[in-house]
């Protein structure tokens, strides 16, 4: 079936300006609570989000075979489960829909003010229940940056690091939408020179600039996913901040990976971006050397061309931009996390989240973390206030950018962004 | 309020065998597939099943604020989200109910026909669904032991293990439940001596002998649990047998910890133990020295004494019961581990699940894997039916059971048992 939505000529008759992220050939999949305080699915073009489930009751999806309520659910996952066909089919009426030439809904005004919402008038939602989130480590420059830092500069990477994607589990219920503020954790550190750890807040409380792909329903408890097939239980990618305590990890983290230092929260942007709209996209990933094992070894361009950016807004002041990566320098690619990830055929569910890893480029303008960006803080950034930074500061605010562009199409992603808060005051005794 | 289902002289008029897990101060809580093919909560007296759905729609809950299908559900989850209170009055009414000297439902033959069920007529499912699960590593015998095997014999516990309960997250998604057969996973492995991984089926499939808490939402994002009110969020206990690949382990762990070496399946008891009924089986912890930071000192008997086992039984061959240990082993307490995943603000949900970290005792013979029991397989164990096993065959299989004993009253957690099969044949291409 042709992924007749990524037609680039095609506009639609709601407005969309140059630079947006959301032309009608993206067509992402986000849950939001409308005016009325209900929660729905909805997709958006422009600077309008589209209730899918008002247009669902009102018809417009009749042709497809959808349960009734599909759309009128508080998460992606039902429909996620639904399968790729499905989404495509949907994709493709809605790129109708809105089609410039389609008289359809855009002459019915009655139609029009149930289904359509302006930006502000909505409130995005973690848009998949997400059973469980695994996370990679799939940047070779990030993995040569932190070997250099914490281990050996003249043997960075680990032995494993060229034959394995390698991953670790996180912890689902601390990942939030964009614009949840976060807070400083506490926890336990080592100071320099000390054998005696100590209780406080955390001293650098950093980002981790990452994308995450969301799954559908792979595979049964024992059954592994080829690697060439692996894109097919692919549903879309997010941005995610992987936010992370260095001095927290550093402590906890040997033998069995970081904990605390990782789980007090992540966040997402609130719209999944599908693969059919990431298609046109597509480039080589790195070559691989030494050659993966046969079940990792994938034919195709499996890489995605995705630019990145981050910011740093601290509280009343000007955004800095600290970093311009890009997804397509991944070295492990989503075929190759997802066939690892199941090639002892543990079970992979609709909803299920996979991160990347921090996406570090070849240049020191182009790491994804600060750990990175500042060598340990040994070079502070300067931001355009005049401040500097070794960490990120309490009421700083961290928003990650991504979008693709080619052929006059710009398809992207939104942004993550979210306030960094001082430690939390608990309530409990 | 009394935990009055407690009370040691109390007798069901169900019968219930003198060496049974299961009498009437137990009452666990579980989900079943009735003979009528519906799924509802229930409890378990001796060697019959109660539904609970149905005792709730015939009235017998009338006095205790309840919503009409809390126990019409495929999970424990909203139950558990009731809190420990409804907990408290539903076991305190169900003992009630149950009790030899009631004949309220005793003497009523039409309502014991819809609430009774023998054990051979249903079947049980995973309990809860569990949002996400983590693996401590808590017992110091197994860390020393880990310790002295794969680093240094002098200095076999790492810096941080004293001081730290350490944790891992694992996958939710491959916890099933007793009676699940599980496959022999496939992965990539270093062979010894080489530098070039392989990709074949695990060789050294071990047990891990755990037991796992479920909790009750504790907390919001950012906030702490203190280490002496971590009981509250405390639902109870299951058995736990968290299958591990320690040839893929040894090759994947480091730097981010076990990934596939666990999560191609993890067993789980069927029936949750709740904290009240395991109560009376409080002991105090083993000292700690050095002494935890204060977020981690706790008061009171915070060590529960549960006796545990493990048998291998090859197919058609004679059960050997490999080790015995003790939960009382554990260094690091329940409270201590709940307290410290939320130090850093981690959010804790109903239905979560939190292993305790493979069992083991002070002596060879309760030691809680293979790895340990055979010393990486340089000791064989011999089982009775003449064969040797250094880690599990194709075809064992192994069985966690655990119960605790005081006053003539044994409150047991059943048995979690699996069977290992040879690789997974895939249908996929």
């Amino acid at each position: 079936m042709p992924i007749k939505s990524n037609d680039p000529a095609k506009k639609s008759w709601i407005p969309v300006s140059d630079n947006s992220d959301f032309p009608i050939q993206n067509i992402p999949f986000g849950v939001f609570l409308t005016r009325d305080d209900i929660i729905t699915i909805g997709t958006r073009i422009g600077d309008h989000a589209i209730d899918l489930g008002a247009l669902h009751q009102l018809g417009y999806f009749k042709d497809i075979p959808l349960t009734d309520d599909i759309f009128l659910q508080d998460t992606l996952n039902d429909f996620i489960s639904d399968g790729k066909k499905t989404w495509r089919l949907v994709r493709n009426r809605i790129s109708e829909i809105f089609d410039a030439n389609n008289p359809e809904l855009k002459n019915n005004e009655d139609h029009k003010k149930i289904v359509l919402f302006t930006m502000d008038e909505i409130e995005m939602q973690l848009p998949v229940q997400i059973g469980d989130y695994t996370d990679f480590y799939s940047s070779k420059e990030h993995a040569t940056n932190v070997g250099k830092m914490f281990r050996d500069p003249e043997n960075a990477l680990l032995p494993n690091w060229l034959h394995i994607p390698v991953g670790y589990h996180g912890r689902s219920s601390s990942i939030v939408p964009s614009g949840t503020p976060i807070h400083r954790p506490m926890g336990q550190t080592l100071p320099a020179g000390s054998d005696e750890p100590i209780y406080g807040p955390s001293k650098l409380v950093d980002f981790e600039l990452e994308m995450a792909f969301i799954t559908t329903d792979a595979n049964v408890l024992g059954e592994t996913i080829p690697v060439n097939e692996a894109e097919n239980y692919i549903f879309g990618m997010v941005l995610f901040n992987d936010w992370s305590a260095r001095d927290i990890q550093k402590w906890e983290y040997v033998p069995l990976g970081p904990f605390l230092a990782k789980n007090f929260a992540s966040s997402i942007s609130p719209w999944i971006v599908t693969m059919d709209a990431l298609e046109p996209f597509r480039v080589e990933s790195p070559k691989q050397e030494p050659q993966p094992l046969p079940y990792l070894q994938q034919t195709g361009k499996k890489g995605f061309d995705i630019n990145l950016e981050v910011d740093i807004t601290p509280e009343n002041g000007e955004s800095t931009t600290v970093t311009k990566s890009n997804f397509k320098y991944m070295y492990w690619t989503m075929s190759q996390q997802l066939a690892h990830h199941t090639v002892n055929g543990c079970k992979v569910n609709s909803g299920d989240m996979m991160g990347s890893g921090t996406i570090s480029g070849p240049t020191p303008d182009s790491y994804g973390s600060m750990l990175e960006l500042t060598w340990r803080g040994e070079k502070p950034l300067k931001l355009k206030d005049g401040t500097e930074r070794k960490f990120i500061q309490d009421h700083d605010t961290v928003t990650i950018r991504g979008f693709c562009e080619k052929s006059g199409v710009r398809i992207g992603f939104g942004e993550v962004s979210s306030k960094l808060l001082p430690v939390y005051q608990s309530k409990k005794k």
